[in-house]
């Protein structure tokens, strides 16, 4: 049987008009990275960029795989993707824990979910 | 009409036996950098991580979004996503070629594909 390595989530999301926290990567880098150490996630790299005039994009790589953001203030829309691999134990479950916390956090009115069993 | 920034690809794909590439990320960095340069992309950041016993991931954030990857060499087997975003111009063709050009970097042998409009 072909390996599959686990779960990935991927939404386009859209936030309340006026929300400035799709602005810059620092509030999001604080609450991911709060939300990574309590889900008992290891990051192994990142990369953040806050385009001039708003908007950033910020990726978190992991042992586990990796979580992205795009962000487009002038649209109040994001792209956002989790993706957890099940090679030490099974992410499903934390997978779309982070995604709602993430939709929580931006106070998220509506969204698109793609699930993508990779 | 709901904006629609761009163009995401997602590969699941597999090697011939033997194959090295996906041990670790330098080979996989070199390939790309110069992909990105061809296809007239701009790198805004940039994560490599090799894992202990082989299989690396790999992350490129672009202005126009991102390119990841992770490799299981033990499954012969990799995940590949690119991101494009038609922000500055449609980048669609261009993530399309990008894909193709990793897959035979890499030989794939086969692969699943999921087409997503975000």
């Amino acid at each position: 049987m072909t390996y599959t390595p686990g779960l990935h989530l991927l939404v386009t999301a859209h936030t309340p008009p006026g929300s400035t926290l799709l602005h810059s990567h620092e509030a999001w880098k604080d609450f991911i990275r709060n939300a990574i150490a309590a889900h008992g996630l290891t990051e192994v790299g990142a990369s953040f960029h806050d385009f001039p005039g708003g908007g950033f994009t910020g990726v978190i790589c992991l042992t586990e795989s990796h979580i992205s953001i795009h962000t487009w203030p002038e649209y109040g829309l994001f792209t956002y993707d989790v993706f957890l691999s099940n090679f030490r134990r099974n992410n499903d479950a934390t997978t779309q824990r982070l995604l709602d916390e993430t939709l929580r956090f931006f106070e998220a009115t509506h969204h698109a979910l793609t699930s993508l069993r990779r």
